[in-house]
């Protein structure tokens, strides 16, 4: 379902009758249920954890998760949007995700913790720094790695010394975690014209591909922290 | 594997070496393995979930769960104890018990969550009164109620008037969770002699009695709260 559009230039404000704007309800909602999928997805991972050190580190994160998910519904009740209302549009789309990159062992839900979050994380980020404060800072300070990095690239670094032939299978599984995300960001951008203007509103099309120029150099530099081709 | 037994009424209190003693470091370990297996139960369970509501209820309650984890695990450091060493006698009954009683659907969750973790809190109860503090109060504190109370009552009864056949199916799983339940207690009673011993020390048979008329008289108030036969 298509929103109603406004001009970009709106999008770093309230409107006129002093109601939040489209665009930072959207990417409230979106990351709210980001958070809480992200929540249940590292609590089932927890339970193939190898070792009892794994599965505390591994709940700790989702514990983490979960308290972004009430810091960014605490700002969705301060700007007087119903919580359940701003997530509605994404459930959809994460749904398809999550269901479409299970992972199958716990090297595979690692690399999705490290390199799916964090391209995402990173997309968010380019969104965030243009919505209005203080959403902006809460946004972005959500966004802030929660301990995935360091245990993911240790766990998986040392799962390749001891076995150099998951290397290859790990960075397919990457790549189709991009792809896949790619995919579902397409579908929300088609149906949410106010978060996709606030993207698109700042710039020319050199400015887009700069940002993705960014977003891809970044998945780069973790792919090579993991010991993986990109 | 039998631990060293020592006379119960030493249990109080720490022993001439100044080491906690085993039935605190037992409770604890159980308590925190506990709470973890929880936490990932009620996080797994909250996929299950039939609205949005929910599934953010559900996982409010693993969150607390969470914290109560690192509450004990804060303990166990405080008392120099290696978390993972007090947590590793009981990983294999608590495992065994989640094992054996998978819900089959929803309401039986919200019936494990609700019946089971009683059971187990009271249980956990009338030991903890006798521990040495600060430890005695840091237990009862954790083991107050999360909100599964309320939140299944309203959900289990909400089925149960929309239809009423599904009554005899929960009473029967209920009685099925209190078996296993006590199968796994008796498991964890033969190895560790240290917190048998506690609860055993403190009276004779009609004392032990008592405490089993009390589990049975709460566990019975339970049922009756969700309209289910015990």
């Amino acid at each position: 379902m298509t929103q109603t559009s406004f001009p970009p230039t709106d999008a770093s404000g309230p409107d006129l009758a002093g109601q939040p704007d489209q665009a930072t309800v959207d990417l409230l909602g979106l990351l709210a249920y980001g958070e809480l999928t992200a929540f249940e997805r590292l609590a089932t991972d927890a339970r193939m954890s190898p070792t009892l050190g794994d599965k505390i580190a591994l709940a700790a994160m989702a514990a983490a998760e979960f308290s972004h998910f009430q810091a960014i519904c605490g700002e969705l009740d301060r700007l007087g949007v119903d919580r359940e209302h701003a997530m509605a549009p994404f459930i959809g789309p994460l749904t398809a995700f999550h269901n479409s990159t299970a992972p199958a062992d716990w090297l595979e839900s690692l690399v999705k913790a490290y390199v799916g979050d964090n391209i995402a994380a990173d997309f968010y980020r380019e969104i965030a720094t243009r919505l209005p404060s203080p959403s902006r800072e809460l946004v972005l300070n959500v966004l802030d790695d929660t301990g995935h990095a360091a245990f993911a690239i240790d766990r998986v670094r040392a799962a390749i010394e001891a076995n150099p032939t998951v290397a290859g299978r790990l960075a397919l599984w990457a790549r189709r975690l991009v792809g896949e995300a790619l995919t579902q960001a397409q579908r929300v951008g088609v149906d949410r014209d106010a978060l996709t203007g606030l993207l698109v509103g700042v710039g020319d099309l050199d400015a887009l591909a700069a940002i993705f120029n960014r977003l891809m150099a970044a998945h780069g530099r973790r792919m090579a922290a993991l010991g993986l081709s990109a």
